[in-house]
């Protein structure tokens, strides 16, 4: 039975499933909704025990996920959701001791994920042209321990990434079309390309601007997540759900565009994964 | 611009777009069914170059990428499909250095992408009561050497796993509703447990036996992925779509479960990520 | 031009898009929370000009359409969807001058669209065993004007339909999988026999019952429907939507079983509209 | 029990759920790839029974759907799916007794559910440029004793439709927004409008045309239809689906639009149906 440390992250979740997330100290207090509790009657315990408040409220004491985490990202800007970056992490082939760039920093829920995928031996580079985006985004790092990975830039990419040959690039920015040259200039030929925008008409500028810069292997996408009330022997959807997150687009970069042989290209309908075949 | 090198795994993708992974081996030659290539013609190439076959077929040199290597996984049953392996990925909070334990191991995709999540430090320990499958696995790995951060355990869970105290445990069996009293042995208190099952069947089963087990904070859910065409100024979905891979069930082990009190529990219908409050 | 004479059914619609739907009668008076309207101030417009409430706040004069008739349905109860509702009309073949059945009645949304379909020729007979239900149904009908088209009976379909030889019946009610052997009874062989459940294991139970019963060419169905928000410029889906209304169940009674010849048979996994074939 | 007579459309259904449609004439013989059957076998059996061929493959007899015989309209060209029919015919409000206007003519599957819907009282105006798709579609609905019900014209709508105060109309052409001036013209002030287009582009382009024409209530939406596999003890859905049949667009044309204050506007990120609320 492995036993809660000072310093620890702890989720305390409460009987409504509402959680927040707190980092042990000893003789510090939490004050709830729910009542107080002190921290020093948490260390000690087993994980996964219960704790009340002084008014008599109870509370699990459990290791946060890093989807909670993630769900958890304080936030003064729109957050990239756990189902797609869960996606953007395969997709970019993000894997320990990496190095991985980023713009827009945001609140740092992707730079939070990337930092935790790549590893200590790994790095993120991360740029914003807003410094209270990075004060966040910090803040948020530092939480979780993670802040040493990350390299902020606060730079406009206008300008450009002082990176080349990197392995993988991720935009989350309001234009990425404007940006595809910088990119491309970033980004190690054969390297991995991903994007997410709300709407079908920033899709589109973003696919011609691919296009314009020699990009190949194009994919769009869009990720849904149902969820069901885990009620056994009523098993049915949730009566509603989020309808729309954002078009996930990847791209990767070549050093000379083959043409294409239109007979020779299948209208591939499906995509289904696990398709591949030999030669 | 990095250069390939003997012993570089290379994603060798035609016109088509489909592809093959290969190892390259000074003095081997690749037959495809558009010609021959000789590896030692693409070592020394720059990644994102191109390359021809002896008939004049033109190939691309790319580095593959975790998903494309997922969705390659040579096969004798069927694979967890990379959508719902980066959701798993992070619901078990899967991270470097960690040790995560599955069941069963299959043709090993999902063995491969948690091997890749938990890095050189990390341990993957995965049962199976069938030889063929964990061979089949292994050589898979081994493609990737990635075969050295995996314990395979040819047996039949139905006796329990050796581990206990395990942060993060995955079922992906034809009955995972007959092993939860094992998983609730090994699981740490607090830890994460995951599993897919194709049918609805299949998860009301689960959740009664989640729920004997004292299992808490149930997730149903299912990920669909719509892909589009990606054409600036035709966009549109693909015609057709997987509409189905399976549903993925999440629950956490607790300790001692705190009754419910009805009135406190609001219904969350939708369950937004990033929905979390503090107390 | 057409203009509103008295006793139209009228759909006033304010600026924010919220509508209520008035027949107009000489000298009466609509009061909102946005003014009060006099219906002779309504009568003798034009369909699709405007009318201001006494304090200045506009509103449409629109004829309401049948979805909006539908979705406007005063309810004690849950009702099916208009976008299940469309669906079902096609199935179950419902065309002027028809006989279909239904049970039971509920707030009578389907029993809304049906009176529609089959025109002042066809008949709809609506069961239900409460007589608040079919209350509140015959006062929807008669603002519609469409009671003359309807039987109400009011009566436990356990003890079976009065009727025999339907080609067409409905199933809304709890437990759909208890009531098909009177179903049975009642339908015309080579009939449209549907249902709507919102559980997986309602479908079940209900899939078994119709096997049991004889009954051939099941379908199980669900409809989604995602709005998008109508900007041109930034064209994306609403941030969230309906997840689930029910599944749908349709099937057809057979007289004589012909046993399936399992080779025979494809799984035919998609099922596309339009994939009829000739013999 | 109704007996099958001469002159009756029957639908064929072989043991592997494939059908066709005949319509029985004394003395005619059925040739398939299962045998041949001699109508005058199948007059005056009851519906629902089973007749075999000369060779001994069995056959349903049953009446046909709605949905059967969209489904098996005969094509040259693209038609709309049930699933989005059944929908169209609610949101333009077509009962018996009423005229419509549609254009392109196609194949005739939208036409042939807007004649079956509008009853004999009712009238269907169908444009098409193209003399060979209004052959097709009026042998399509010769076939179904359909055709009275239908006045087609042979005629562009670029020169603009020939009616005037027209209660619905829908465009199911290329490019609806080059017509929306003709549509606007045609249709009666609080009408109902609606189009389908297979791509984001053109539903863009749609909107601009229909906002510079005083359109309102725009409504863009799409609809899926998943099938499960009808297996009790193993639901779940078909593996695959139908992605994306086509974008649905409507709106109302009115007098004088209202100018809108924004604060007044809630954002209605859902649009439930039902959910209309008084004034």
């Amino acid at each position: 039975m492995t036993t809660i440390l000072a310093g620890d992250l702890v989720q305390l979740v409460g009987r409504d499933h509402k959680y927040r997330l707190v980092r042990l100290q000893p003789g510090a207090e939490l004050h709830t909704h729910r009542g107080m509790l002190k921290h020093d009657d948490m260390i000690g315990k087993s994980w996964g025990s219960r704790v009340d408040s002084h008014i008599g409220r109870p509370f699990y004491l459990l290791p946060p996920s890093l989807h909670d985490i993630l769900r958890d990202t304080k936030r003064s800007s729109q957050i990239i959701f756990p189902k797609d970056i869960g996606y953007i992490l395969l997709k970019l082939s993000i894997a320990p001791g990496m190095t991985v760039v980023e713009a827009g920093t945001g609140s740092g829920a992707l730079t939070t994920a990337l930092a935790s995928a790549v590893g200590p031996q790994g790095r993120v580079i991360s740029y914003d042209s807003r410094a209270d985006m990075q004060t966040l985004a910090r803040h948020n790092l530092e939480a979780l321990g993670l802040e040493g990975r990350v390299d902020f830039r606060l730079r406009d990419i206008t300008q450009g990434f002082e990176e080349t040959d990197v392995p993988s690039l991720f935009l989350d920015v309001a234009v990425p079309h404007e940006y595809i040259g910088q990119v491309r200039a970033a980004l190690r030929p054969g390297g991995f390309f991903g994007s997410i925008v709300p709407t079908t008409n920033q899709v589109s500028m973003l696919l011609s601007s691919l296009e314009r810069h020699e990009f190949e292997f194009v994919e769009v996408s869009e990720l849904s997540l149902r969820y069901y009330k885990p009620v056994p022997e009523r098993l049915r959807p949730t009566d509603r759900m989020v309808a729309h997150t954002g078009y996930l687009i990847f791209a990767r970069p070549v050093l000379e565009k083959i043409a294409e042989k239109k007979e020779d290209v299948p209208v591939e309908e499906i995509q289904p994964d696990g398709d591949s075949t030999g030669g």
